[in-house]
Protein backbone atom coordinates (compact mmCIF):
# COMPACT_ATOMS: atom_id res chain seq x y z
CA UNK A 1 0.00 0.00 0.00
CA UNK A 2 2.58 2.90 1.09
CA UNK A 3 5.12 1.35 -1.74
CA UNK A 4 2.22 2.13 -3.91
CA UNK A 5 2.25 5.06 -2.54
CA UNK A 6 5.08 6.76 -2.80
CA UNK A 7 5.43 5.37 -6.17
CA UNK A 8 2.28 7.54 -7.54
CA UNK A 9 3.65 10.58 -5.89
CA UNK A 10 6.96 9.64 -8.05
CA UNK A 11 4.94 9.40 -11.32
CA UNK A 12 3.17 12.86 -10.91
CA UNK A 13 6.94 14.37 -9.82
CA UNK A 14 7.96 12.94 -13.30
CA UNK A 15 5.21 14.05 -15.46
CA UNK A 16 5.57 17.52 -14.17
CA UNK A 17 9.97 17.18 -15.01
CA UNK A 18 9.03 15.18 -18.57
CA UNK A 19 8.11 18.72 -20.49
CA UNK A 20 11.19 19.83 -19.54
CA UNK A 21 14.07 17.17 -18.28
CA UNK A 22 14.36 13.96 -20.16
CA UNK A 23 16.46 11.80 -18.22
CA UNK A 24 13.58 10.55 -15.69
CA UNK A 25 11.40 9.52 -18.59
CA UNK A 26 12.64 6.12 -18.56
CA UNK A 27 11.20 5.50 -14.85
CA UNK A 28 7.71 5.95 -15.88
CA UNK A 29 7.15 3.05 -17.90
CA UNK A 30 7.68 0.52 -15.20
CA UNK A 31 5.61 2.75 -12.54
CA UNK A 32 2.49 2.03 -14.75
CA UNK A 33 2.83 -1.43 -14.82
CA UNK A 34 3.09 -1.75 -11.38
CA UNK A 35 -0.24 0.41 -10.93
CA UNK A 36 -1.82 -2.07 -13.52
CA UNK A 37 -0.98 -5.00 -11.41
CA UNK A 38 -1.81 -2.87 -8.41
CA UNK A 39 -5.13 -2.57 -9.39
CA UNK A 40 -5.87 -6.16 -10.83
CA UNK A 41 -4.53 -7.76 -7.30
CA UNK A 42 -2.91 -10.72 -9.26
CA UNK A 43 -2.30 -13.76 -7.27
CA UNK A 44 -3.17 -12.39 -3.72
CA UNK A 45 -6.99 -11.65 -4.48
CA UNK A 46 -7.01 -15.62 -5.86
CA UNK A 47 -5.18 -16.32 -2.61
CA UNK A 48 -7.75 -13.79 -0.32
CA UNK A 49 -10.80 -15.36 -2.60
CA UNK A 50 -9.68 -18.83 -1.64
CA UNK A 51 -9.20 -17.92 2.00
CA UNK A 52 -12.78 -17.23 2.05
CA UNK A 53 -13.98 -20.66 0.51
CA UNK A 54 -11.94 -22.47 3.12
CA UNK A 55 -13.48 -20.27 6.48
CA UNK A 56 -16.71 -21.05 5.12
CA UNK A 57 -15.41 -24.88 5.08
CA UNK A 58 -13.77 -24.62 8.26
CA UNK A 59 -17.18 -22.80 10.19
CA UNK A 60 -19.52 -25.80 8.65
CA UNK A 61 -17.08 -28.24 10.12
CA UNK A 62 -16.29 -26.47 13.28
CA UNK A 63 -20.44 -26.21 13.50
CA UNK A 64 -20.60 -29.91 13.01
CA UNK A 65 -18.36 -30.69 15.50
CA UNK A 66 -20.02 -28.51 18.65
CA UNK A 67 -23.05 -29.91 17.05
CA UNK A 68 -22.36 -33.69 17.20
CA UNK A 69 -21.17 -33.34 20.62
CA UNK A 70 -23.61 -30.94 22.21
CA UNK A 71 -26.43 -33.43 20.82
CA UNK A 72 -24.61 -36.25 22.09
CA UNK A 73 -26.42 -38.08 24.68
CA UNK A 74 -27.60 -41.87 25.19
CA UNK A 75 -30.18 -43.90 27.22
CA UNK A 76 -29.67 -47.19 27.81
CA UNK A 77 -33.13 -49.22 27.03
CA UNK A 78 -33.11 -51.10 30.50
CA UNK A 79 -32.64 -49.47 33.70
CA UNK A 80 -33.06 -50.45 37.73
CA UNK A 81 -35.25 -49.31 40.10
CA UNK A 82 -33.49 -46.80 41.18
CA UNK A 83 -31.64 -45.15 38.01
CA UNK A 84 -31.89 -45.00 34.31
CA UNK A 85 -28.15 -45.14 32.79
CA UNK A 86 -27.68 -42.22 30.56
CA UNK A 87 -24.43 -40.85 29.24
CA UNK A 88 -24.41 -37.44 27.79
CA UNK A 89 -21.52 -34.89 26.71
CA UNK A 90 -21.92 -32.77 29.94
CA UNK A 91 -21.03 -36.02 32.24
CA UNK A 92 -17.53 -35.37 31.13
CA UNK A 93 -15.79 -32.10 32.25
CA UNK A 94 -13.35 -32.25 28.57
CA UNK A 95 -16.48 -32.86 26.50
CA UNK A 96 -17.77 -29.30 27.66
CA UNK A 97 -14.89 -27.38 27.30
CA UNK A 98 -15.10 -29.18 23.84
CA UNK A 99 -18.06 -28.19 22.91
CA UNK A 100 -17.74 -24.56 24.65
CA UNK A 101 -14.17 -24.26 22.57
CA UNK A 102 -15.58 -24.97 19.34
CA UNK A 103 -18.75 -22.44 19.96
CA UNK A 104 -16.17 -20.13 20.18
CA UNK A 105 -14.01 -21.02 17.14
CA UNK A 106 -17.42 -21.15 15.27
CA UNK A 107 -18.25 -17.21 16.82
CA UNK A 108 -14.44 -16.26 15.88
CA UNK A 109 -15.30 -17.20 12.00
CA UNK A 110 -18.17 -15.85 11.63
CA UNK A 111 -16.91 -12.53 12.84
CA UNK A 112 -13.47 -12.92 10.30
CA UNK A 113 -15.41 -12.96 6.98
CA UNK A 114 -15.56 -9.43 6.58
CA UNK A 115 -12.20 -9.42 7.40
CA UNK A 116 -11.34 -12.03 4.56
CA UNK A 117 -13.70 -9.82 2.47
CA UNK A 118 -11.96 -6.76 2.82
CA UNK A 119 -8.83 -8.92 1.99
CA UNK A 120 -10.21 -9.93 -1.62
CA UNK A 121 -11.69 -6.52 -1.99
CA UNK A 122 -8.40 -4.60 -1.30
CA UNK A 123 -5.88 -7.44 -1.81
CA UNK A 124 -2.75 -5.27 -0.99
CA UNK A 125 -4.25 -4.16 2.35
CA UNK A 126 -1.46 -5.73 4.46
CA UNK A 127 -3.37 -5.16 8.11
CA UNK A 128 -6.55 -6.99 7.59
CA UNK A 129 -4.50 -10.11 6.35
CA UNK A 130 -1.91 -9.99 9.24
CA UNK A 131 -4.77 -9.61 12.10
CA UNK A 132 -6.06 -12.73 10.65
CA UNK A 133 -3.39 -14.36 10.65
CA UNK A 134 -2.59 -13.82 14.41
CA UNK A 135 -6.16 -14.55 15.23
CA UNK A 136 -6.39 -17.79 12.80
CA UNK A 137 -3.30 -19.05 14.91
CA UNK A 138 -4.60 -18.84 18.30
CA UNK A 139 -7.77 -20.14 17.21
CA UNK A 140 -5.57 -23.02 15.97
CA UNK A 141 -4.06 -23.68 19.59
CA UNK A 142 -7.81 -23.35 20.63
CA UNK A 143 -9.06 -26.26 17.96
CA UNK A 144 -6.11 -28.22 18.40
CA UNK A 145 -6.41 -28.10 22.35
CA UNK A 146 -9.76 -29.24 22.59
CA UNK A 147 -9.39 -31.97 19.69
CA UNK A 148 -6.92 -33.32 21.40
CA UNK A 149 -8.43 -33.75 24.85
CA UNK A 150 -11.77 -34.66 23.62
CA UNK A 151 -9.74 -37.33 21.80
CA UNK A 152 -7.64 -38.38 24.82
CA UNK A 153 -11.24 -39.09 26.39
CA UNK A 154 -12.48 -40.57 23.49
CA UNK A 155 -9.72 -43.54 23.06
CA UNK A 156 -10.10 -44.06 27.02
CA UNK A 157 -14.19 -44.46 26.59
CA UNK A 158 -12.72 -46.69 23.55
CA UNK A 159 -10.11 -48.72 25.18
CA UNK A 160 -10.23 -47.71 29.04
CA UNK A 161 -6.89 -48.13 31.29
CA UNK A 162 -6.49 -51.07 33.10
CA UNK A 163 -3.53 -49.80 35.01
CA UNK A 164 -5.41 -47.46 36.53
CA UNK A 165 -8.49 -49.39 36.44
CA UNK A 166 -10.71 -47.32 34.31
CA UNK A 167 -13.04 -49.32 32.41
CA UNK A 168 -14.04 -48.80 28.53
CA UNK A 169 -17.84 -47.73 28.54
CA UNK A 170 -18.14 -48.01 24.97
CA UNK A 171 -19.62 -51.52 24.98
CA UNK A 172 -22.62 -49.95 26.85
CA UNK A 173 -22.49 -46.51 25.45
CA UNK A 174 -21.85 -47.54 22.02
CA UNK A 175 -23.73 -44.49 20.17
CA UNK A 176 -22.30 -42.27 22.32
CA UNK A 177 -18.69 -42.92 21.69
CA UNK A 178 -19.59 -42.61 17.71
CA UNK A 179 -20.83 -39.69 17.97
CA UNK A 180 -18.47 -37.99 20.22
CA UNK A 181 -15.87 -39.81 17.95
CA UNK A 182 -17.38 -38.60 14.99
CA UNK A 183 -17.28 -34.68 16.83
CA UNK A 184 -13.17 -34.95 17.94
CA UNK A 185 -12.63 -35.98 13.69
CA UNK A 186 -14.29 -32.55 12.35
CA UNK A 187 -12.47 -30.38 15.24
CA UNK A 188 -8.86 -32.47 13.66
CA UNK A 189 -10.42 -31.43 10.40
CA UNK A 190 -11.11 -27.95 11.28
CA UNK A 191 -7.59 -27.69 12.54
CA UNK A 192 -6.24 -28.99 8.97
CA UNK A 193 -8.41 -26.48 7.19
CA UNK A 194 -7.36 -23.59 9.91
CA UNK A 195 -3.44 -24.65 9.34
CA UNK A 196 -3.96 -24.41 5.08
CA UNK A 197 -5.65 -21.13 5.86
CA UNK A 198 -2.52 -19.57 7.93
CA UNK A 199 -0.06 -21.13 5.80
CA UNK A 200 -1.91 -19.59 2.42
CA UNK A 201 -2.29 -15.87 4.01
CA UNK A 202 1.62 -15.93 4.76
CA UNK A 203 2.40 -16.23 1.52
CA UNK A 204 0.09 -13.81 0.66
CA UNK A 205 1.89 -11.43 3.13
CA UNK A 206 5.36 -12.50 1.34
CA UNK A 207 5.17 -11.32 -2.32
CA UNK A 208 4.17 -7.46 -0.89
CA UNK B 1 9.21 3.03 7.55
CA UNK B 2 8.81 3.51 3.95
CA UNK B 3 6.68 6.79 4.14
CA UNK B 4 9.56 8.18 6.01
CA UNK B 5 11.82 7.02 3.24
CA UNK B 6 9.95 8.33 0.62
CA UNK B 7 9.84 12.10 2.51
CA UNK B 8 13.43 11.91 2.50
CA UNK B 9 14.28 11.60 -0.98
CA UNK B 10 11.84 14.25 -1.63
CA UNK B 11 13.91 16.80 0.82
CA UNK B 12 17.15 15.00 -1.17
CA UNK B 13 15.71 16.28 -4.43
CA UNK B 14 14.23 19.84 -3.37
CA UNK B 15 18.09 20.62 -1.83
CA UNK B 16 19.86 19.34 -4.85
CA UNK B 17 17.70 20.95 -7.77
CA UNK B 18 17.68 24.35 -5.39
CA UNK B 19 21.32 24.25 -6.18
CA UNK B 20 20.64 24.09 -9.71
CA UNK B 21 21.88 20.70 -10.65
CA UNK B 22 20.78 17.89 -12.95
CA UNK B 23 17.64 15.64 -11.57
CA UNK B 24 19.54 12.60 -11.85
CA UNK B 25 22.02 13.47 -9.19
CA UNK B 26 19.84 13.60 -6.79
CA UNK B 27 18.35 10.37 -7.06
CA UNK B 28 21.66 8.52 -5.74
CA UNK B 29 21.78 9.73 -2.28
CA UNK B 30 18.15 8.24 -1.50
CA UNK B 31 19.45 4.65 -2.83
CA UNK B 32 22.29 4.84 -0.66
CA UNK B 33 20.34 5.94 2.34
CA UNK B 34 18.12 3.02 1.79
CA UNK B 35 21.14 0.82 1.40
CA UNK B 36 22.81 1.82 4.21
CA UNK B 37 18.77 1.58 6.29
CA UNK B 38 19.27 -1.89 4.66
CA UNK B 39 22.01 -2.91 5.55
CA UNK B 40 20.94 -1.96 9.58
CA UNK B 41 18.35 -4.09 9.61
CA UNK B 42 16.08 -1.57 11.56
CA UNK B 43 13.26 -3.38 13.76
CA UNK B 44 13.33 -6.26 11.66
CA UNK B 45 16.51 -7.74 13.17
CA UNK B 46 15.77 -6.77 16.64
CA UNK B 47 12.29 -8.95 16.07
CA UNK B 48 14.95 -11.90 14.82
CA UNK B 49 16.83 -11.47 17.84
CA UNK B 50 13.99 -11.89 20.04
CA UNK B 51 12.87 -14.78 17.76
CA UNK B 52 15.85 -16.65 18.49
CA UNK B 53 15.59 -15.88 22.40
CA UNK B 54 12.22 -16.75 22.65
CA UNK B 55 13.02 -19.95 20.75
CA UNK B 56 15.47 -20.83 23.08
CA UNK B 57 12.89 -20.15 25.48
CA UNK B 58 10.46 -22.78 23.97
CA UNK B 59 13.57 -25.29 23.55
CA UNK B 60 14.18 -24.82 27.13
CA UNK B 61 10.30 -25.24 28.45
CA UNK B 62 9.81 -28.12 25.46
CA UNK B 63 12.51 -30.17 27.21
CA UNK B 64 11.49 -29.57 30.62
CA UNK B 65 7.98 -31.05 29.72
CA UNK B 66 9.32 -33.98 27.59
CA UNK B 67 12.24 -34.90 30.48
CA UNK B 68 9.30 -34.19 33.26
CA UNK B 69 6.99 -36.56 31.86
CA UNK B 70 9.32 -39.43 30.99
CA UNK B 71 10.56 -39.55 34.14
CA UNK B 72 7.48 -39.67 35.87
CA UNK B 73 7.27 -42.86 38.10
CA UNK B 74 6.37 -43.49 41.43
CA UNK B 75 6.53 -46.93 43.61
CA UNK B 76 4.37 -47.37 46.23
CA UNK B 77 6.19 -48.26 49.28
CA UNK B 78 3.43 -51.48 50.39
CA UNK B 79 3.31 -54.37 48.12
CA UNK B 80 0.96 -57.16 48.07
CA UNK B 81 1.86 -61.12 47.74
CA UNK B 82 1.32 -60.60 43.88
CA UNK B 83 2.74 -57.36 42.44
CA UNK B 84 4.03 -53.83 43.66
CA UNK B 85 1.81 -50.82 43.16
CA UNK B 86 3.65 -48.74 40.81
CA UNK B 87 2.74 -46.51 37.86
CA UNK B 88 5.08 -44.51 35.25
CA UNK B 89 4.46 -42.30 32.18
CA UNK B 90 3.97 -45.13 29.74
CA UNK B 91 0.85 -46.69 31.51
CA UNK B 92 -1.05 -44.17 29.85
CA UNK B 93 -1.24 -43.83 26.02
CA UNK B 94 -1.88 -40.61 26.54
CA UNK B 95 1.62 -39.14 28.14
CA UNK B 96 3.31 -41.68 25.74
CA UNK B 97 2.36 -39.38 22.91
CA UNK B 98 3.07 -36.52 24.97
CA UNK B 99 6.60 -37.48 25.22
CA UNK B 100 6.73 -38.10 21.78
CA UNK B 101 5.04 -35.05 20.85
CA UNK B 102 7.36 -32.93 22.92
CA UNK B 103 10.64 -34.84 21.91
CA UNK B 104 9.49 -33.69 18.03
CA UNK B 105 9.08 -30.55 18.98
CA UNK B 106 12.34 -30.38 20.91
CA UNK B 107 14.00 -31.42 17.57
CA UNK B 108 12.16 -29.28 15.72
CA UNK B 109 13.35 -26.08 17.88
CA UNK B 110 16.87 -27.29 17.68
CA UNK B 111 16.89 -27.12 13.47
CA UNK B 112 14.98 -24.22 13.29
CA UNK B 113 17.93 -22.22 14.98
CA UNK B 114 19.92 -21.84 12.01
CA UNK B 115 16.96 -20.14 10.20
CA UNK B 116 16.23 -17.77 12.94
CA UNK B 117 20.07 -16.80 12.99
CA UNK B 118 20.27 -16.19 9.05
CA UNK B 119 16.88 -13.90 9.56
CA UNK B 120 19.31 -11.99 12.35
CA UNK B 121 21.83 -12.02 9.71
CA UNK B 122 19.97 -10.99 6.62
CA UNK B 123 17.07 -8.82 8.21
CA UNK B 124 14.80 -8.24 5.07
CA UNK B 125 15.47 -12.03 3.62
CA UNK B 126 11.50 -13.45 3.32
CA UNK B 127 12.14 -17.42 2.91
CA UNK B 128 13.27 -18.37 5.74
CA UNK B 129 11.16 -15.92 7.81
CA UNK B 130 8.00 -17.68 5.99
CA UNK B 131 9.54 -20.90 6.94
CA UNK B 132 10.01 -20.05 10.03
CA UNK B 133 6.05 -19.01 10.65
CA UNK B 134 4.03 -22.07 8.35
CA UNK B 135 6.42 -24.38 10.28
CA UNK B 136 6.31 -23.31 13.83
CA UNK B 137 1.85 -22.69 12.94
CA UNK B 138 2.23 -26.62 12.53
CA UNK B 139 4.21 -27.20 16.04
CA UNK B 140 1.94 -24.98 17.68
CA UNK B 141 -0.58 -27.57 16.62
CA UNK B 142 0.98 -30.58 17.68
CA UNK B 143 1.91 -29.29 21.43
CA UNK B 144 -1.07 -28.04 21.81
CA UNK B 145 -2.78 -31.62 21.33
CA UNK B 146 -0.28 -33.15 23.28
CA UNK B 147 -0.18 -30.67 25.94
CA UNK B 148 -4.75 -30.63 25.61
CA UNK B 149 -4.92 -34.29 25.73
CA UNK B 150 -2.09 -34.58 28.79
CA UNK B 151 -4.24 -31.88 30.81
CA UNK B 152 -7.61 -34.02 29.85
CA UNK B 153 -5.91 -37.30 31.93
CA UNK B 154 -4.04 -35.60 34.31
CA UNK B 155 -7.85 -33.96 34.99
CA UNK B 156 -8.81 -37.23 35.16
CA UNK B 157 -6.99 -38.79 37.72
CA UNK B 158 -7.50 -36.12 40.14
CA UNK B 159 -10.78 -35.72 39.82
CA UNK B 160 -11.71 -38.74 38.40
CA UNK B 161 -15.49 -39.37 37.18
CA UNK B 162 -18.50 -40.77 38.81
CA UNK B 163 -20.63 -40.92 35.36
CA UNK B 164 -18.44 -43.45 33.67
CA UNK B 165 -16.80 -44.76 37.09
CA UNK B 166 -13.38 -43.70 36.64
CA UNK B 167 -11.68 -43.06 40.41
CA UNK B 168 -8.86 -40.83 40.53
CA UNK B 169 -5.65 -41.93 41.36
CA UNK B 170 -3.84 -39.17 42.81
CA UNK B 171 -4.36 -40.19 46.34
CA UNK B 172 -2.45 -42.97 45.76
CA UNK B 173 -0.11 -41.61 43.77
CA UNK B 174 0.67 -38.02 44.64
CA UNK B 175 3.82 -37.45 42.86
CA UNK B 176 2.95 -39.27 40.00
CA UNK B 177 0.42 -36.83 39.49
CA UNK B 178 2.12 -33.74 40.64
CA UNK B 179 5.07 -34.26 38.09
CA UNK B 180 2.43 -35.42 35.26
CA UNK B 181 0.88 -31.80 35.87
CA UNK B 182 4.16 -30.09 35.76
CA UNK B 183 5.01 -31.01 32.59
CA UNK B 184 1.47 -30.19 30.97
CA UNK B 185 1.88 -26.72 32.71
CA UNK B 186 5.64 -26.43 30.66
CA UNK B 187 3.98 -28.01 27.72
CA UNK B 188 1.53 -24.49 27.52
CA UNK B 189 4.16 -22.47 28.44
CA UNK B 190 5.77 -23.77 25.27
CA UNK B 191 2.58 -23.04 23.24
CA UNK B 192 2.33 -19.70 24.37
CA UNK B 193 6.17 -18.82 23.70
CA UNK B 194 5.41 -20.53 20.00
CA UNK B 195 2.47 -17.95 20.06
CA UNK B 196 4.44 -14.92 20.64
CA UNK B 197 6.86 -15.90 17.97
CA UNK B 198 4.39 -16.43 15.26
CA UNK B 199 2.88 -12.96 15.91
CA UNK B 200 5.84 -11.32 16.34
CA UNK B 201 7.26 -13.02 12.79
CA UNK B 202 4.14 -12.08 10.98
CA UNK B 203 4.35 -8.58 12.15
CA UNK B 204 7.92 -8.56 10.70
CA UNK B 205 6.99 -9.81 7.53
CA UNK B 206 4.64 -6.97 7.31
CA UNK B 207 7.80 -4.21 7.31
CA UNK B 208 8.81 -4.70 3.51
Amino acid sequence: MEKSESTKIDVVETNKERKGKAPLLGTAAPVVATQVEHAKGGPKRGIAIFDLILRIAAFASALGAAVAMATTEETLPFFTQFFQFEASYDDLPTFTFFVVAMAIVVAYLVLSVPFSIVCIVRPHAVVPRLLLIIFDTVIIALTTGAAGSAAAIVYLAHNGNQDANWLAICQQFGDFCQRASGAVVAAFVTVVILLLMVVLSASALRRH
